[in-house]
């Protein structure tokens, strides 16, 4: 970090001097520390990095021994420090199995929802389990604690759907910030972050709901926000003692994660529906859509045997450009499993879809874009293939569908600042800055009760109450005093 | 408006083009209507005009016969519709005479808060006969309104502090959008704009609070945000009626209010304590702060009489460029009534306060920047020469408030976009996509009970009392019968 007073800046920085150059300090090359979440996740802190990377900063990865996609495979020079854990690949590829089997065998419904809870919270320990080696790998590894205190560390930038990153940043005291598409019911955001949620308009998340709900689906949304805290409050509990000893004083997950500096939400007002946030919330959906590049003659990505009524005219291909086929003019409709990069693909070129959501994001992602009118839904377990093209053709020849997924890109493109510049902006700022405590609410400096006023309605009730007491009491005493004088008067 | 796909584009309009160029739609050129407040307000709302018409719009102005400071000496082309009126300027001098001896006779605390919101309703009564004569010089003249529709305006940009502006713009049927900074108690924000005030440690406007609060504070904020409600909505009363007289339908001020596509709301987080907003709310403080300019030797500014007392090295002027005075090296300290604009200057150089409050937000302002540490107050009552010299000598040699000055200065100015082109981006937004639907909560279709979910919560506790009553008769029969049973088994 350099603090500025007469250097020349190379003009790739000019996006930092807004408007008064002497006064403000630039960060010219730093060093960001990334705690990533393996899988789709990855994507999107990849394109974060690489763009750090191209601002001059070096880039650091903690990443286990057992990774299925965070790789060193990238373009630009990215350090990787790789934590040594006993599970292998496919322990994580058989947790991602029985998590889309979860959804398939027992998508939550008002009738499931016990039973989908009960499991997923068999699965959240299995993940507890995998989750505590990356962190002791790290924090229980003098050399490599050191080697990266020596680094000295301007941020962290965590996914903490992988927990521990926070944590990390503590113990090497620097500040960190992350980046997250959802937790379910928005407990983590919620509680740690201190974002309100009014339960009337803001659906819980995984609940597939709108935010035009009827009576019923209030009643539904207002029960899933307890019914899901409870499940991740009862999980953190493990979680809770490991950061206290950590920590070595009396802390929890939450708190701890109140400290973020900076919450970068993966999705924004094209996707989401409207909801109250905070200062420090920044939503930079679809940072990782690009342009499309020229496309090869592609129609399909499968992996696995060859059907064998497979028509003449279909090819299967195990990978394909999924964003430059997105961007083809000639893509008339996206057939998807409703994962967030996905769709932020199909609205960054306009494509309507047809989502067979599978697991996790995805049911509530493709109810988004049902209801935004850009989507329709086909049920992965009862859907024939008559369904699968009743929904295609709907989808491309009612033109609605091409309209609304039209009005998403419009609204996408049209941002005072790109969502990956946002993101950069906010890391940077941080680095600059050490911190972002002038974005943080007062809220967590408040116990839940004085959080929601319920000391002070309280003494007010209890005031109340007095007033009442006090005043009922003369009144009775004035009555019986009154009354006997009038008697007595009567008597007279 | 201009839909483009083959068009050469300035480079001045580059900025609209945020990733992919063929398929968004650029204001080439758009017509700007303008419905100001008089005042400090007006400064503001200048410096937006000033930059559309850089921009290449059209814009024209909606002001009444008598303002103080609203007028065509721009420098820049400025069409303006004057509104005949009976009031002369004197009338709206008398009325902030008014104003501001209020506040100073009665300041509200919890002693004079009763005194001071009966004064205040007074005023409000006074504002509402001039207020309405403004409405009804433009609605009811068939002429003017003719006119207007025939410039087929894109969009009106209002200060809701005069009321009406969105009136017009619902009878134009072109979108609305607000500049405020703030209303009492954010009675408006809150009821109308739907934005949420946890009262734990969001502070009431007018209650000179902060984000950290004692108990007995927190009481009283709790208690400060239904009483000015109540205040507001019983004015609103005849607002409410004029409202649903003009469109012919039964509505409310603040229904009407709601429609608005973006709040542009006149503070930052560099002054603001952070606290929950929405997506179409857009916090522009500053924006019409500009680097200092040279400075001729300048000292005070003073209207009236000079007084004898006066030393030789003081020098009166009826007017002084205060920006660049602020922006002067040697600019020490700012002694300021605290009016936003003013503090916005000092916060834009890293200028140090002596507030000496006046009325309106004044001494909230001046509590933020003593809760920033950036400021020490004086109280325009009791105060005494020696008392302001010490408040002057606190903010020059004690180096933290330099330093807390400075710090906010660095926070105002390291922001992705300037406040002045964030609020020119949404204006142009609003004109390219005729509203911003996408930003608006679905909060708007819900009755007030309904969003604090009380009618779900009503039914959950019918069902919790009705199932406690079944379990306890239950209970009861069984208790009676198996004793019964119980009994007869011990006689036999």
């Amino acid at each position: 970090m350099v603090s500025i007073m007469d250097v020349t800046i190379p003009k790739k920085f000019y996006h930092h001097l807004i408007f008064n150059l002497t006064l403000i300090e630039i960060v010219l090359s730093g060093n960001v520390l990334i705690w990533p979440t393996d899988g789709s996740h990855w994507l999107n802190i990849k394109m974060i990095l690489e763009e750090l990377n191209q601002r001059n900063h070096n880039v650091t990865v903690l990443a286990s021994s057992a990774t299925l996609f965070i790789n060193s495979n990238s373009d630009s020079p990215v350090n990787f420090e790789v934590i040594p854990v006993s599970y292998k690949k496919s322990n994580i590829d058989s947790l991602i199995e029985h998590m889309i089997m979860l959804w398939i065998d027992h998508r939550p419904t008002p009738l499931t929802l016990w039973t989908f809870y009960k499991e997923l919270g068999k699965l959240l320990d299995t993940f507890f389990r995998i989750n505590i080696q990356i962190c002791d790998g790290v924090l229980n590894n003098p050399k490599l604690m050191a080697r990266l205190r020596k680094s000295r560390f301007d941020v962290l930038l965590a996914d903490p759907v992988t927990i521990c990153g926070d944590l990390v940043a503590l113990k090497l005291g620097i500040p960190f910030m992350y980046t997250l598409r959802f937790s379910p019911a928005s407990t983590v955001e919620r509680h740690c972050g201190k974002i309100p949620a009014p339960a009337s308009y803001v659906p819980a998340a995984l609940s597939e709901l709108t935010d035009q709900m009827t009576f019923g689906e209030r009643l539904k949304n207002t029960m899933s926000y307890p019914l899901q805290d409870y499940i991740f409050q009862s999980y953190w509990g493990e979680w809770n003692s490991y950061y206290s000893k950590v920590l070595g004083r009396p802390t929890t997950l939450c708190e701890t994660m109140g400290k973020a500096e900076i919450w970068l939400i993966r999705t924004y007002w094209d996707f989401e529906f409207p909801r109250p946030y905070l200062p420090n919330f920044e939503f930079v959906g679809g940072l990782h859509c690009k342009p499309a590049k020229p496309l090869p003659k592609v129609l399909w990505r499968y992996k696995g045997k060859k059907p064998a009524m497979l028509g003449a005219n279909t090819r299967l291909y195990d990978w394909i450009p999924q964003n430059d086929l997105l961007g083809h003019p000639k893509a008339k409709a996206f057939i998807t499993h409703g994962g967030t990069n996905g769709i932020y693909e199909a609205i960054y070129h306009g494509v309507p879809m047809v989502g067979v959501p599978m697991f996790a994001d995805q049911p509530d992602n493709i109810a988004h874009m049902k209801a935004k009118g850009a989507a329709v839904e086909v049920n992965i377990n009862t859907m024939t293939s008559a369904d699968l093209l009743n929904a295609l053709r709907t989808v491309i020849n009612d033109p609605s569908y091409k309209e609304n997924a039209m009005r998403l890109k419009r609204i996408h493109h049209d941002q005072p600042v790109k969502p990956l510049d946002r993101a950069v902006f906010w890391i940077e700022f941080v680095m600059r800055h050490k911190g972002a405590k002038h974005l943080r609410p007062a809220a967590h400096n408040l116990t839940w009760y004085q959080y929601h006023s319920l000391d002070v309605i309280g003494f007010l009730l209890a005031c109340a109450a007095t007033a009442v007491f006090l005043v009922t009491k003369c009144c009775l005493f004035s009555c019986r005093k009154f009354g006997k004088t009038g008697k007595k008067k009567k008597r007279e």
